[in-house]
């Protein structure tokens, strides 16, 4: 059995594009890191430990857990707290290219693959107004770096370079691929 | 009033992203076009003859005529003629990157606005066999170059640079953009 060790709906609705046969059991390890890493190698380290946080329990399981960060003057941006803090977020993306890393581990009883995938998102010069009414949509919110790439947040994007599934929270080709090689 | 002169269902719920207050009106204009027209020229040619085949019952609304093509040495390929066909096409695509086309016109009473949104698409290199399990989704026969970016095809997909929506069929970031220009 397949385990997605993530409480993502976009995630799920990601994974069936692999297969139909896998539960969702979200894991509650703490995100907090230790300083010693470096700010882009967090999400597969966060990735890592909440794969590891399941796998105690599920063992004779594929066990994948995941992670997504958006990157942009070398910090990492989060979810926004409140609307000012989404519209500070997307002024820092305006106008500008910044990148998308998802890490990814897929544990099996003693083996474990993991992987960082990245994704560069050039966003257009945004227009204060622009900003403002794409915050009003509500999607900003619930997601890393305050916008939905495959939602209304796609009018904002003028290209990316990568995987465009990795940016909405799921490198569904390389994970496919990868998964074949542990199970 | 926004028309769009396309029976595709994908266009329409990606013009969603933009607005939800337009009509369809799919375009009956016969597809052939003249040899004097470069090939990656065409999709955008076939956009302004569709919007132009609505507009002229439709003067006062703004009418946006869209067509897509894959292109892989020197040719464009639409969608397949059978599963034999599906698979010659996704040979051709294997292991190499192609670019998809996406032209649009925009017409609203005498003014109009046309252009092209190329978005290159890099293949994994694929098996026989993961070639035929595709084909047996179902997913590629109604599809230009027999593959759906947005479905299971995505596993096919390594990366793509440019716009992921024009891949899809409507690059709702550039149209969003021109559309306010016009209208």
């Amino acid at each position: 059995m397949i385990v997605l060790a993530s409480a993502s709906p976009r995630r799920k609705e990601l994974l069936q594009l692999i297969t139909d046969e896998f539960e969702v059991i979200p894991s509650n390890f703490d995100e907090s890191v230790s300083k010693e890493i470096s700010v882009e190698a967090i999400p597969q380290y966060l990735a890592e430990m909440k794969a590891d946080d399941i796998h105690k329990a599920h063992f004779d399981d594929v066990v994948i857990g995941c992670d997504t960060g958006v990157f942009v003057d070398g910090t990492m941006l989060g979810k926004p707290s409140s609307k000012k803090n989404a519209f500070e977020m997307l002024r820092a993306l305006s106008g500008r290219t910044h990148k998308v890393i998802t890490g990814c581990a897929i544990l099996y009883k003693s083996k474990k693959i993991s992987f960082s995938c990245t994704t560069e998102v050039s966003f257009y010069e945004l227009e204060d107004r622009e900003i403002s009414d794409y915050i009003e949509t509500g999607e900003p919110m619930d997601k890393a770096g305050a916008y939905g790439i495959q939602g209304k947040g796609s009018l904002l994007v003028k290209g990316i370079d990568g995987d465009f599934f990795n940016v909405v929270g799921l490198p569904v080709s390389e994970l496919s691929r990868q998964l074949k090689k542990i199970y």
